[in-house]
């Protein structure tokens, strides 16, 4: 079960709430998330006492986004293992809790695999339970130390493809600390031009339906300090046909292994107008994003979400409102259709370049993303090897 | 001052009640508006009474699109020389209520002008007044008939573009009954498919910020039982990447001399998904919206409006919520800033065709624009002349 734990409003000098930790308590351990559904108004924390209750959790995005979603896969599993559940069955659940997220299933492989092989050394359930804890710490310290490796290589490819700085970026969705061990993927980039000094305008994406946007990534901007505007997504057409675009840095929920990039709804829109446009269009992901084993973009399962998320906008100040339809304001006639898929899928040829902790691959081709991923498979070794912005 | 007037629940079966009519009460004539503002949850009616409450009505859009905004500045000049206000003083507020639609002013000038005309024969205020209400009564009534002239040659246009009939259409906004004297201009095309049995869908852009097309293209689509499906804007990039869109067909707030297409914001976007796609891109619009004096899309004056359209989302249950900062739900950090233009402009090399209520242009070109428009404009002949669907 998931309580409220905490509140505050979120001013503008008050902390950053993690997204995510573990903590300790008396009555056994519990995985803390920051329910991303009530930002920016306020800051509300989650306490998960068992799977279904982090399942949920994903589902209604009250946690959210790829590399958080394999700590928070690999955090659950080691809850379950802790507090004595089926573990294997609970790394199942959570395994399938959204079909498109790779590094949800990532982490919970990498916790249940843990947790295996320490019962198949022999191991009792304490330590077993332990070991999966360990491994969820390692995803996530991981995660952490590869945002800032995204983020160095990011900004580095900015100086080469748009020299002079002074960058103009647009992104969409939030890709930044909320999501993420570290700073994030994009947004990361982002930041780290901000800190040097190369940022001139982060163009926001308000990112319907449910406005990740306007609500997350103006939210990390503005406590970091960056300057930045919010747009409805329609208008991302107008910046680029002013010239107001340098590049478009967007993050990933998976990549199959020809480049295709599978991202929030409206990242293939501004792929095409990127395009149209001749301005670069950067994906910025771990390379636990990369799904060798799905040849091609076709074959992504793309999750469709319910229709009230259109039809009805969710009111944070009403707690709970838009979990279910008919709690949210209608802005639809009653019994409208709606179609809303989570993501869509840009092909590798719109891609200007994926930036992964490991280098950069450009042009993108199914070969020189493969190599980047060997080296995170083959040991963890995480000396330079970029194939372009190392 | 404008009061609200009449106020029903608009249930599936409430009759359709007309976006703008004019009305001779005892204490003299009003105009009376359909709140657009207040759809789909409730039908509420505005009296206005005199040029003031108007022009607020159209800015805060309780009435708005381009037809409509031509017959609403026409019977506001009737009803400021009616009520005996000063007429070339409210003509000029009318006129420049808003920037970018070219209608209002069309709209505005042409009774002005019959009221200008009348004074000059000689007439006395009376006189003259009733010839303004004349000419805005024609304004309208041409209106209606330029809708289903275009209907009609739309719906040929669609046959030969799209050929085996099925359409799946893509809109954009809200360009229907509601705002025109007619059944509209991309939406009246729709309708009459529909008629025909030739509609398979109609994809439905819910079109932030304000939500015209989840708001009153449902509304419409639904009371003249066409299917139809909402999305959020950035999820038309999958339909088209699905093969599921067949032809865009949006309307216009102006039109310049080289074809340019000034249109709300995020139609531009769909024409270039539209060329990437190899999917026709038609504009349906009286040549009314045909600002021949403008001789390019790069000098039309493109309204800016307040960024709390973006960050807060007007919510329907509060009489007045949207119009003012501060009224509306937040939805981005407090001190947001947004870009919030009101219209895009597309070029001429991404529209397919332009429909008027006088035929067809396509390919695009000067000449075959300013060639429909001089038949409008020699003398009111509206025998065929389209230059391919008549």
């Amino acid at each position: 079960m998931a309580d409220r734990y905490e509140k505050s409003e979120a001013g503008a000098d008050a902390p950053v709430v993690p997204s995510l930790r573990w903590e300790e308590l008396p009555e056994g351990p519990v995985l803390v998330l920051l329910d991303q559904t009530r930002l920016p108004s306020e800051e509300v924390e989650l306490v998960c006492t068992d799977v279904p209750a982090l399942v949920q959790a994903i589902r209604t995005l009250a946690v959210r986004g790829a590399p958080l979603l394999g700590i928070a896969g690999a955090y659950g599993v080691a809850l379950a293992a802790s507090r004595g559940f089926d573990v294997a069955d609970a790394a199942d659940t959570l395994a399938h809790a959204r079909p498109t997220a790779v590094n949800l299933e990532y982490g919970v492989r990498r916790a249940a695999g843990a947790y295996r092989d320490a019962v198949e050394s022999g191991a009792d359930r304490e330590r077993a339970a332990a070991a999966a804890l360990a491994e969820a710490r390692a995803v996530h310290a991981e995660d952490a130390e590869a945002s800032s490796r995204m983020a160095a290589h990011g900004l580095a490819l900015l100086g080469e493809l748009v020299p002079g700085g002074g960058h103009r970026i647009l992104t969409h969705c939030n890709t930044g600390a909320l999501v993420s061990g570290g700073e994030g993927t994009a947004l990361a980039v982002a930041l780290s031009a901000h800190r040097a000094g190369e940022l001139r305008r982060l163009w926001v994406d308000e990112t319907r339906p449910l406005l990740q946007g306007a609500r997350l990534t103006a939210y990390e901007a503005a406590r970091t300090g960056m300057p930045y505007t919010v747009l409805a997504d329609g208008a991302a057409g107008s910046l680029f046909a002013a010239g107001e675009v340098d590049a478009v840095l967007i993050g990933a929920d998976r990549i199959t292994a020809d480049g295709s990039v599978a991202n929030k709804v409206g990242s293939y829109p501004l792929a095409v107008l990127a395009r149209y446009h001749h301005v670069p269009f950067v994906v910025v992901a771990p390379t636990s994003t990369v799904d060798l084993d799905t040849t091609e973009g076709a074959l992504i399962e793309v999750e469709q979400r319910p229709g009230h998320e259109v039809t009805e906008i969710a009111v944070s100040f009403v707690p709970g409102a838009g979990a279910e339809a008919g709690t949210g304001v209608p802005v639809a006639p009653l019994g409208a259709l709606a179609y809303n898929p989570a993501f869509d899928v840009t092909p590798a040829e719109l891609v200007t370049a994926i930036v992964t902790e490991n280098g950069v691959v450009s042009p993108v081709t199914p070969g020189g993303l493969a190599e980047l991923c060997s080296t995170s498979r083959l040991g963890k070794s995480r000396s330079g090897n970029g194939m372009m912005a190392e």
